[in-house]
């Protein structure tokens, strides 16, 4: 049985690395989605160059401008995105866009590094979703499916295992606490999101992408971006109603909080 | 057997509240501590009156101006704490000060807002950690005691059970989105500094000191703030090393993160 994808979908942060890999391989699916909205805060920098490469090609990819940590921008993204849809929902936002400061200890640790983290990886996906909700509760409502899934309407908070408070994982040699703070709280969000959006049918799951080869700590990182993401849309289309508010890897495995 | 009390402590936010009844606990005991430093934001403010009334009485117990917002006022603090303790170590920092937004819902919530709570929850009591840990360190290193205990070296952060991300305690009647994806990361916070600093011996853990009367959420509370302090402090004088890195509420019972 193919699996449902989402008609249209929403993934911030696609100009590289998991986000770029989640387009190209969501575009060469056979039963692709409709519409990709595949944003990046800036698409005439020569980083996004491989994006645009790919829209160029790709009829229903459409790459958006949006900074998370701007408020006008993500409101001028979604005005921009509802007129696209003509009156369509929004199936399946992906919040990915995310930043690490890998030289943030315990010790020294400063205000500016806490806030600029936070500010891009709880208070951006924070804000997206608020933006974004309208045309997600659209989506469920118009799908005939019963139940949640990422095909009706979903948020996925992509965060990290570095922020579940059980596990502290590898706290001895990336210490981190910029972001291991900004993932746990956001965890915190994605559950609050589970909570108060059950009513609504919108399933919303923290997602741990797992240690892949990205530009940013992927040296010695066990797996490819492209096998990683490969497992990430597998998890993502079978999750289920059972699914909404748990800490989910790239394999489908629940990490404690 | 009397409960061993820590010789140096210093409670934040201490001009009311759960603060001001700790140091109002704290003098009364038969073996009180040499020296309580209770900070607060402005003892020229007229609601740090009570705790300079108190002070006036009370040899050994220093009010001194400290804004956990303002880093240049932790810094200031511990040069005068520093010199005030002349060559002795600071036994137990209780990080109570902290702020709450009610109005702050998952729809809604501003960046403003978020960022004002993180400031004060987490960036505050992070720097203030910085900034008292070699007075802590040196606490420890002088110890005749074995083990770990707030009567030794200890970090005590002043959390909630909002912070819960497994129990999502009263969501629905309180969303106060900004206060609890705040706590959720200073339970990071405070696990992470349980493991950095078990090499030096000092105990740290997340409290969560019950839902009590106090001026800002109290009024259908189900305990005093002077019922609910009691119980903390004896919780806390009971903590040894197995505790440390968990989260205890006011009666010693752990939490789930």
């Amino acid at each position: 049985m193919a699996t449902l994808v989402p008609r249209n979908i929403l993934v911030t942060g696609s100009s590289r690395g998991i986000g770029l890999e989640m387009v190209k391989q969501l575009i060469r699916k056979p039963n692709h989605p409709e519409t990709i909205f595949a944003t990046c805060r800036n698409p005439e920098d020569p980083q996004a160059q491989e994006l645009k490469n790919l829209a160029e090609k790709h009829q229903g990819l459409e790459v958006i401008p949006l900074d998370v940590c701007k408020p006008s921008s993500i409101t001028e993204a979604a005005a921009k995105i509802t007129g696209l849809l003509k009156g369509a929902g929004l199936n399946l936002l992906i919040n990915n866009a995310g930043i690490l400061n890998i030289n943030s200890t315990l010790e020294l640790a400063a205000p500016e590094d806490m806030l600029e983290v936070y500010k891009a990886n709880v208070i951006g996906p924070m804000l997206v979703s608020q933006a974004f909700v309208p045309l997600l509760k659209k989506a469920a409502e118009k799908s005939p499916q019963k139940g949640m899934s990422c095909s009706k309407a979903a948020i996925v908070n992509v965060t990290s295992i570095a922020g579940s408070i059980t596990s502290m994982f590898m706290w001895q040699s990336g210490q981190v606490i910029s972001y291991r703070c900004s993932k746990a709280a956001l965890n915190m969000l994605t559950k609050f999101q589970s909570l108060e959006y059950a009513k609504d049918e919108i399933l919303c799951v923290p997602l741990h992408p797992g240690w892949l080869q990205t530009d940013i700590v992927g040296r010695q990182a066990p797996m490819t971006v492209e096998e990683g993401v490969q497992k990430i849309l597998d998890t993502l289309f079978q999750l289920s109603e059972k699914d909404s508010g748990t800490f989910v890897d790239l394999e489908g495995k629940v990490l404690p909080w």
